[in-house]
């Protein structure tokens, strides 16, 4: 982990060259077959999830805001009718794949690697011809990049109010996008460069739609920073490891050793993750649990008197929402996600609407509900305590929640999630033909046919 | 200065708040006749920037690789025939203002004001009318927004690492188009979160073509702000001042007074200076002596043994480089830039082309120049010592640089700057019809005419 101790104390100054001279020579055939495997769960849980955001308000604002600059409609609104140009397209299937907070999860970095990224390609699909393999192999690059950048700043980066899947998704999106236009070593140091100074996104946005801004705008300025390149628009040939560079003006931890280790050998984009609940997933073990307590306890659900958490205190500094009054808040209230889980049986995006969220019943249970935070607890844990109103209790402990790379989907839990969140927005004939698309990538001549597959005309 | 000794301890948590109650409220009546007067003065520099640039490499590989995606072509790259959708216009006419480094400047913070708002602003009035008195109006909110963010922020937010004119620049975007969409005060907010949270651009970038991308997409990320606030996307209404908010995630001061007092009696937009010399601030005092000595020793200046500055650590921090290679680099070396002023008697673009940054005797000269830092000196301040062959020695020293605050540029000053850079663009007689018109600005029915009057096509 230790940069010198495999190279001379120089290198730390050829960051960004060092990682630029593998992502360039990189084959698909490098990446071994499990990578590729978990890169195409990565793709297909990001399609259901893009397609299952479609039709979310903030999607529609956002369209409005964008239509009368759209240029050359080549590219698909996925689960929609409208087209936009590739860059503009790129941003609303980054904001839709993230908006449900469904999508997916590198757990060391609590980056959700493929809206930047598969948004950007998605939407080059339909502007350049794209094999279905080379797809899948710049989405496995660019959030390899993502994930290796964001490990050598995190938790610093994160601390500091960076919200880290729009900062270094930029990166995941340019590298990924500059891998499909053949770029050479120093353009795509220049794609870095580029992006690193659109590395942007503020954690003060979560609760509000500017949230799911950040990944869509992080594929959208990804993508541009690798066509800017292409272009002979010149750039920092160092911007991660400069003295003015990304790594120290946004973060006061500085690893590149996490950039560089094991390239090629070490995949973090092997253990990424999917979310089997619609919010942040801080507060997955607790709805795991409550949804676990919830079968076990029936009817007596209404006999709850009170509920105590004993979580890791960013549950809490994350999702601490007392009295959630839009279904977006209510992704941020792990009060409210417990009370859903336990009377309804839901985390899926029915737990997330404005109407479920103001339910008398659930805001009556809801404010039963204490959450104590424990250092000592696993970020990945909780500590469930049920006490009903004739003094008996119920505990329940989650090591590790549904999701997590100890206890992941299944294929068939990925297929069932993509089907519940797509049928609802282009049907179930559509949905089936999509979803069968999306696995067959790495076999699609034109990987455009995806992003077609999910068009409602 | 401090905000406390005017409000209770609480509105410090209303920052962006009052600052948007005063934004909206505001009429173009409400400025003061010599704050328009010198919006006015920002504007024309601004005009003959952006035409003077526009035939820069820089622009054009931009200009390359943003074309296959530009949406309805509404509005002029200045300068040029193209025409783009105004988000990408008034990303390639920032960059275009911004290229030669011969733009305007607020002293206090080193932001070049006029390039993130005005680009923004002259791009959007061919999509949507808007009367020419109106968008001085809006410069002016635009410009006062930016600086005094920027007040809030310097030096610590520079010294970290930020380049200041891209990341408040995109402020003074979203709140001047805002003014132009008219958005009350909620959406305003909106348009502030929006722009905080793209608000980006690092000094690593320096001395590359990404350098002057930084105004251009503060200008096109500022105004996409306020569109997508006009289109209900809605953002934080605190992201000024929030925990996680732009000042306390990106600087380690916060002095958020300089935002709040004396809203509409203190003027920053009334500071705004004009460059003389196409190059870093930081270097006029010294190309301002030694065009100065210049003058004076005419032909001994082939004579010259050692040329002895002292100026602030900043120039050299800045401007330091001692073997440029291209005009670019020309810009990053107060070496050059000394050379050029005693040997050419020149500080404007000419200054600094690759042909001029490589002339033997340019290069001879320049190696004869010793700066020393001394944190006793002024940054506006030098003092310069000319030691010839014969041992004699000529000392000179610049209080204040032309162009200065204590300097200004006449307007007559302004006229030349103007017609000699865009005259080598768009020739003399469109140039002397620009300028017109540019200064008429107040005047005009529908302000699209000055972007029109600058196109060749």
């Amino acid at each position: 982990m230790n940069l010198h101790s495999r190279n001379a104390p120089s290198q730390t100054t050829a960051v960004t060259a060092e990682l630029c001279q593998w992502i360039v020579g990189l084959k698909g055939s490098d990446i071994p077959a499990e990578v590729r495997r978990e890169g195409l769960r990565t793709f297909v849980n990001w399609v259901g999830c893009a397609v299952g955001g479609a039709r979310h308000e903030t999607v529609d604002r956002a369209l409005a805001a964008v239509l009368p600059f759209s240029g050359p409609a080549s590219s698909t609104v996925l689960g929609r009718g409208e087209r936009l140009d590739a860059l503009h397209a790129a941003l609303i299937n980054g904001i839709s794949s993230h908006v449900l907070d469904y999508d997916d999860t590198h757990l060391k970095t609590i980056i959700h690697p493929a809206g930047p990224v598969a948004s950007a390609l998605v939407a080059l699909s339909e502007h350049r011809t794209i094999r279905g393999y080379d797809l899948l192999t710049a989405l496995i690059i660019g959030v390899e990049v993502e994930c290796r950048i964001g490990n050598a700043v995190y938790p610093a980066h994160y601390d500091r109010g960076w919200h880290i899947t729009g900062t270094t998704g930029v990166f995941g999106a340019a590298v990924a996008v500059g891998k499909i236009l053949g770029l050479d070593e120093r353009q795509m140091a220049w794609a870095i460069g580029l992006a690193a100074t659109q590395s942007a996104g503020l954690r003060e946005m979560f609760g509000t739609m500017t949230k799911s801004f950040h990944p869509g705008r992080a594929a959208q300025n990804g993508m541009f920073a690798a066509l800017l390149a292409e272009a002979g628009y010149d750039s920092s040939l160092r911007a991660l490891e400069a003295p003015r560079g990304f790594a120290n003006v946004m973060s006061d931890k500085q690893d590149y050793a996490e950039i560089l280790d094991d390239l090629g050998t070490r995949w973090e984009a092997a253990l990424n993750s999917y979310k089997p609940f619609a919010c942040g997933i801080v507060i997955h073990p607790t709805i795991d649990g409550c949804l676990q307590i919830g079968e076990e306890i029936g009817d007596r659900v209404h006999e709850i008197e009170k509920v105590e958490l004993t979580t890791h205190p960013l549950v809490l500094e994350l999702t601490g929402k007392r009295g959630p009054k839009t279904g977006l808040e209510g992704k941020f209230s792990v009060y409210h996600s417990a009370a859903s889980a336990l009377l309804r049986g839901d985390g899926a995006p029915t737990a997330f609407t404005d109407e479920v969220v103001n339910l008398p019943e659930i805001v009556a249970l809801r404010d039963r509900v204490v959450a104590v935070a424990d250092a000592n607890c696993h970020e990945a844990s909780v500590d469930i305590k049920v006490t009903f109103s004739d003094g008996s209790t119920l505990k329940k402990h989650v090591e590790r929640a549904i999701g997590s790379r100890e206890r992941p989907l299944s294929d068939e839990e990925l297929d069932r999630k993509f089907r519940v969140q797509s049928a609802l927005v282009i049907g179930e004939a559509r949905t089936e033909a999509l979803l069968q698309t999306s696995w067959r990538l790495e076999s699609l001549a034109e990987s455009c046919e995806v992003a077609r597959a999910s068009a409602v005309r």
